[in-house]
C-alpha cells in the first residue's frame, strides 16, 4: 500500500501566500500529508495556523529546531519524511542544512539562498546526507513547459538561435514595501532577500525557465539593474542580454514595476526551423510556429503531446489546470524520487546553484562598465 | 478546532475520470478527508483503488449499501459526514435517496437523475432528511462566473436582452461508444444516461450556467436534437432557441461532434448598457463590453472584483486557477453549509430539478412540430 | 494597355458611410476610376461631394436618371462602364434595372432589394441585358474566407455536420433611429429597408457567409425575430435554427442590440474530421481544429494557403489587410469579369436572390407557430 | 476644388513589394494621382509597369534624372508635385537630394539613407529647398499608435519607466539572400543596405516607434548584433538595452531569423500608473493596463479615442483597417502638409536623422567592449 508521505512545514503562518500554495500542491494528489509545522515565531499565529489546518497541537512546534528534534525522536513510520521551507530567503540555507543533517528531505522555496556560498553549503549538506533537496521552480512543473523542453531536446526546431524570456509584474509599482506590506517588505530588504530584489524573486524564475527549456547554458550576460521607486534598496527592474553556448542570443526582462501586469512570465525560443511560445498566464497552450507550414496550437490534454507531458496532466483537454497543479507536479516528482521511482524529476540542487551564479553575475555586471560577464557555475547539473 | 469533514465515495474506481476530480477538489482546501468508499462492483478494482488512496481496508466496501450500513454504525465523530456519488447517471437517484435516508449529506455528479420524476424523489428525500444535497454544476464554481452573476444582479448591464450559451466538444465525433470507450458507452445508453445524450451530459451545464448568471428563467424553448453518428442511440448535438422571462432571447448550442473542440463552454450575456463574455477554457478572464466606454478585462485576483469573487480565489492575480479549483469551490461551499456557515453556497436541489425539466422540455419539443414548448418547474428555487 | 474602368456612383454623398468605402475599394488596385456621380438629391451636397472627389462638375448629375442618359450619350471609351449603387435599399431595384437596361454593369450594395419579387426583376433585367450585376457581400471578399471555402470544398473536414454563424453589433441598442441618426433611421423604416431590419442589414451577410463557405444550402429554418427597443418598427435581433441539405445543423444569430459589440461576424464549420473558425474582426487568421492533431493557425500570406487565396492578397504575411481590401477584392473580381478574364468571381444575382428568399422565410416563420419553414429559391445559382 | 496631387515614382517595378504598397496608399483617399515614373533600369520592365498602371507612356521615364528634368519642364499644374522613392537604400540620398533641388517634394522609403552623413545631406537639401521630405515610418501611421502616443503625452500613465519594443520576422532564416531572392539580396548587401541589415531594415522601425510613442529619447544603448546564417554579410538579429532620458529603461529586439514569425512589431510602455501594449499584427486594438482598475481594450472606431486618432480612421468600429490604411495616413498627412493644412503630420527629416544615429551607435557599441554608447543627434526634432 502506498502511504502518503508525511510533511512538516517551516513558515507559512496565516496570511502568508506561498505556504498555503505549498499545502494545496502537496495535498492535491494524495502523495503528501501535512502533519507538523513551525509556522510562525509568533506563538498565537503559530497555534492558530496549526489548528486551522487540523494538526495535532503537539506537532505544532515553537521553533524549526524544536520540530527537527522532536520529529527525529519519533518512531520511524511516524516521523515526518520531509520539511517544506517557505520562509523568507535568508532562512533557507540554515534551515535546509539543519534539516538535511537531521535526516529529512527538504523542499524549499526559491531562491535557494541569499548567496552562492550559502547555496553551495546546502549542496554539500545534501550530498553528505543522501537526502533529496527540491526547489520550487514552479513554472517548470507546467505540463506544456515539459512539452516545450522535450520538443527542443528532440530537435524539432533545429539549432536554437534565439531565447527570449520575460517576467513582468506590477505589484511593487508603489512604495508599498515601506508602507506595511509584509510580502513587499522582506523582498526589498537585502538582509532577508539577498543580493537581488526583482532579480532574485522573479528574475531567477525567468532564467531557470530559459535554460531549462532551451537546454542551453548562458555563457555571458550584460545587465541593467534599476531601482525605479525612490527609497527602495534592491532592484525592482531587470534587463539583460544573454549569450548562450552554441551561439544563441537571448534577452531577459523582469520587472516588478510594470504597472498593471500580473504575473507575466513568457518564454519564446526560436531555432532554424521554427519557434515556440509559452505564457504562464495561459499555461495550457503552447504555440509552435514553423518556417514552412502553419503555426500549431498544442494544448494540454490534446493531440500531439509527448508521453512525459501527459503524465503531468490530471484532466482531459479543455479542463484548465493552473498554478497549483504545476506546483503539485513538483511535489509529485519529489515524492516519486523519495520513493525511488524511475524517471522522477523535480528541480533541485543544480538548478539552485545555477540561478545563484546568475544572480551574482548580473549584480557584478550591472555595477561595472564591461559589457559582458561570464556566468560560471562550480557544480555541474 | 476545525476538523476536516469525512467523505465516502460511490464509484470512481481506477480509470474513471470524474471520481479523481472529486477527490482532488475535496482535498484541495483541507475541508474534506476521504475515509471510505465503494469504488467499484469489481472487487479487485475496488480494493486497488482504496489501497492506492491510502484508505483503511475495512472502509473499502463491497457495495454502496454496505457502506451506508457500516458507516452509520460507527460512532458519531468517526463515521462519514457525506457521500460523493460519481457513478453513471441511472444510479444517482437510488443512491442519493438511500444515503439521505441513512442520515448522510450527499454530493452528486450531474445530471441529478435520469428523469424529472426521479429528481423530484431526491428532492423529497432531502427535504425529509434535513440533509444537504449538492450537485456538481462545476462551472458555477469558477470565481469569474460568480463575478459575472453578481454584476448582472447588480444591474451593471441594465435589463438583459440576449443570452448566448454554447458548449462544444468533439470527443464523440467517431463511434467510440460502440468500440470499447467506457465513458462514451454509458453516456450514449438511454438506460444509464437518461433521456438526453449530449443534452444531459453538457447541455444541462450550459443551461444551468445561462440561468445562473443571467438570473433569468427560460419560459419556452424550441429545440433541434440530432444524432450525427450512425448507430448512436442518443443525441450528440443540440441546438435551441430560448425565450426568457422579461423578454430576453437566448440561443443554446451543445455538441459532442464538433470535431477538434475540447471543452468549449462559453457564455455571453448582453443588456441595455453592455455585455459580458466568459469562456471556460480561459476561466480567469471576464470580458465586459460597454456602449459608451472601452471594454474591460476583469481578471481573477485583479482590481475591480466583488467580495464574493475574491472569497473563491486562492492565489494572486496571474496565477491561473482552473477546473479543479472551481470544483473545489463547490466542495468548500458544501462543507461550509454543513457547518452552518453564513452565506455558504453550492448548487443543489433547485438547480437539479430545473435542469431535469429543461431536458424533458427539449426532448418533447424536438420530437414535435410546435415551435415553442414551455419549461415548467414544479419546485421553485 | 489595361485602362482603368470608369465608374459612376448613385448615392454616397458626404457623410454617408458605405459610399466612401466603395470609392476606396474601387481605387485600391487601380482597376477603377470614379468619373461620374449622382450623390445626393440635395443639390448642394451633391456638388460638394463631386468637388471634393475631384470630378468634372459636368459629370456630377442632379439625378440618377440624368446620369444614365448623359453617360449613355457619351462616346464609347469615355462613358462610364458601370454604376455603383449605394443608396438605401428601396432604391436598389429601380436603379439597378434602369442602369442594366441602359447598358451599364451594376455593382450594388446589399441587400439586393426590399423583396424577393424585386430581386427577381433585377435578375431578369441582368439576364436580358447581358450585363454583370455585382452585390457587395463584402465578407466573401476576405482572402481567408476564400481559404475556408476552398478547404471545405476540398473535403478537408469530411462531411459537414455543424454550421454556426453570428453577427453581433450593438449600435442600435438605444433608440437612435428616432433621434436623428440617418443611418439608423432608414434602416429601421420598413419602406426603405424592406421586410427585415437587423435581418436584412446583417442577417443576410451571416446567411450568405454560412452557405458560401459551407457549400451547403439551408433547406429549412426556425426563426425568432425580436424588437427589443420600444417603438422600433423592424426587428433588431434575430435567432434561427437551420437545417442544411445533407443533414448538417446550423444556428444563426444576428443582433444590433448586443450592446458593446462592434461588427462581430464569426463563422464556425465542423465536419467529421475537424472544424474551422473565422472572425471578421481578426480577418487574417483562420483557425483549423482537428480530431487527431493540434489546431493550426492559417494566416494571410503565410504557408499553406490555396492559390485562390494568395491571389486575393496584396502584402506579405503579417501586414494586416482589412475591410477595404476585402471590398476591393469584389471590385477587382467585378472588373475582371467585365474584362472577360478567366476565373473571375464576385457575388451576384444568385447570391442576392438566395438571401432574399432567406429573409422572406425568416419573417414568415417567426410570425407563425410551425417549427420549420423551407427556404425555397426560384432561381438556382 | 481640391485637386489630387500628382506623384512620380522612382523604383517599384513589377515584382517589387513596397512600390505597390506606396501606390495603394497614395490612391486610397484620392489625395494623390500617380502620373509618372522611372520604375526600373530594365527598359522592358519599366515600360510594362507603366502600362499596367495606365500611365501615359511619355511619362514613363528611362531614368530618375530624366523624370526630374522632363517633369520640371512641364507647366505648373501639370508637372508632378512630389516623387516617391522606393528603391534600395543606397539610392535614397542621391535621388532625394536631386529631387528636392529640382523643386519637388519627396516621400522616401526608410531608412533615410545608408549613413548618418548622407542623411544630414538630405536634411540640408530639404532645408534649402523649402520642400517637404517624408519618410515611410509606416507604423506611426496606425490610428492606435497615435492613440498610444497621445495618451502617454497626456500623462495617463504617469512618468514612464519601461519601454519594450520588438520586431520579429523569420523570412531570412535560410540563406535565401544568396539563392536568388532579390528582396533578401540587396537587404544583406552592405553597399546597398548600409551599415545595418536587420538593424536598418526593421530595427529602425522599432526604435522609431519606441521614441515616437514614449516621447522619450534614448540617451545610451548597449547592443548585440549577430549574424546567425553562415555567409551573411550583415546582422540578421539585434538585441539592445536602452537608457532613456528621465530614467526609463528599455529593451529592443529585432530579428529576421525568428523562424515562423511574420511581422511581429510590438510595443509596450509602462509608467507609474499603468501601461500600454500595441501589436502591429492586430493593429486595431490598444490594451491599457492599470494599477487600480481592470485593463481596458481601446479599439479603432470604438469609444474613448482621442480626436487625433479618429481623424486617421475611415470606417466604424469592427471594420479592420490595416497596413495599407496606415501607410495611406502618411500620404494623407504628407499631402495635407503640402497643401498647408493646419496640424498635418508625417514622419520626416528629424525622424530619419534620429534613426540613422541610432544605427551608428548600435554598430559602434556592438563592435566594442564598453557597455554603453550614447545616441547623439546633431539635428533636433
Amino acid at each position: 500500500m502506498t502511504q502518503a508521505l508525511r510533511l512538516g512545514m517551516a513558515g507559512g503562518g496565516e496570511g502568508a501566500f506561498i505556504g498555503a500554495v505549498h499545502r494545496m500542491a502537496a495535498a492535491l494528489d494524495g502523495d503528501w500529508r501535512l502533519v507538523a509545522g513551525a509556522f510562525s515565531t509568533d506563538a498565537g499565529r503559530n497555534a492558530r495556523t496549526g489548528d486551522r489546518l487540523g494538526l495535532d497541537a503537539q506537532r505544532v512546534y515553537a521553533s524549526f529546531d524544536a520540530m527537527l528534534v522532536a520529529e527525529a525522536a519519533r518512531p520511524e513510520g511516524e516521523r515526518i519524511d520531509a520539511v517544506a521551507i517557505v520562509t523568507p530567503n535568508h532562512l533557507h540555507a540554515p534551515m535546509a542544512i539543519a534539516a538535511l543533517r537531521a535526516g529529512f528531505h527538504v523542499f524549499c522555496e526559491k531562491p535557494m539562498a541569499i548567496s552562492s556560498a550559502e547555496a553551495r553549503a546546502i549542496a554539500e549538506a545534501a550530498e553528505a546526507s543522501g537526502r533529496h533537496f527540491g526547489l520550487a521552480f514552479t513554472y517548470s512543473g507546467y505540463p506544456l513547459v515539459e512539452e516545450a523542453r522535450a520538443r527542443v531536446a528532440r530537435g524539432d526546431f533545429g539549432a536554437i538561435r534565439l531565447v527570449q524570456v520575460e517576467y513582468l509584474q506590477g505589484w511593487l509599482s508603489r512604495s508599498i514595501d515601506t508602507e506595511g506590506n509584509k510580502q513587499a517588505e522582506w523582498r526589498t530588504d537585502p538582509k532577508r532577500a539577498g543580493l537581488g530584489g526583482c532579480l532574485g524573486d522573479i528574475g531567477t524564475h525567468a532564467f531557470h525557465l530559459a535554460e531549462h527549456v532551451s537546454g542551453l547554458r548562458a555563457e555571458a550576460l550584460s545587465a541593467d539593474l534599476t531601482i525605479h521607486v525612490p527609497g527602495r534598496r534592491l532592484d525592482d527592474d531587470v534587463s539583460a542580454l544573454l549569450r548562450f553556448d552554441g551561439g544563441a542570443r537571448g534577452t531577459l526582462k523582469a520587472s516588478q514595476v510594470a504597472a498593471g501586469e500580473e504575473n507575466g512570465l513568457k518564454l519564446r525560443v526560436h531555432g532554424e526551423l521554427g519557434g515556440l511560445e509559452w505564457s504562464q498566464m495561459e499555461p495550457n497552450t503552447l504555440t509552435l510556429r514553423w518556417l514552412d507550414r502553419p503555426a500549431e496550437i498544442v494544448r494540454a490534454g490534446g493531440p500531439g503531446l509527448q508521453e512525459g507531458t501527459t503524465r503531468l496532466l490530471r484532466t482531459p483537454a479543455g479542463h484548465p489546470e493552473g498554478y497549483v497543479e504545476a506546483f503539485g507536479n513538483l511535489y509529485r516528482g519529489f515524492a516519486a524520487a523519495i520513493r525511488g521511482e524511475y524517471g522522477a524529476w523535480f528541480p533541485g540542487v543544480a538548478d539552485g546553484l545555477r540561478t545563484m551564479d546568475f544572480v551574482e553575475a548580473m549584480v557584478a555586471n550591472s555595477a561595472g562598465d564591461r559589457k559582458w560577464t561570464p556566468v560560471v557555475t562550480g557544480v555541474e547539473s
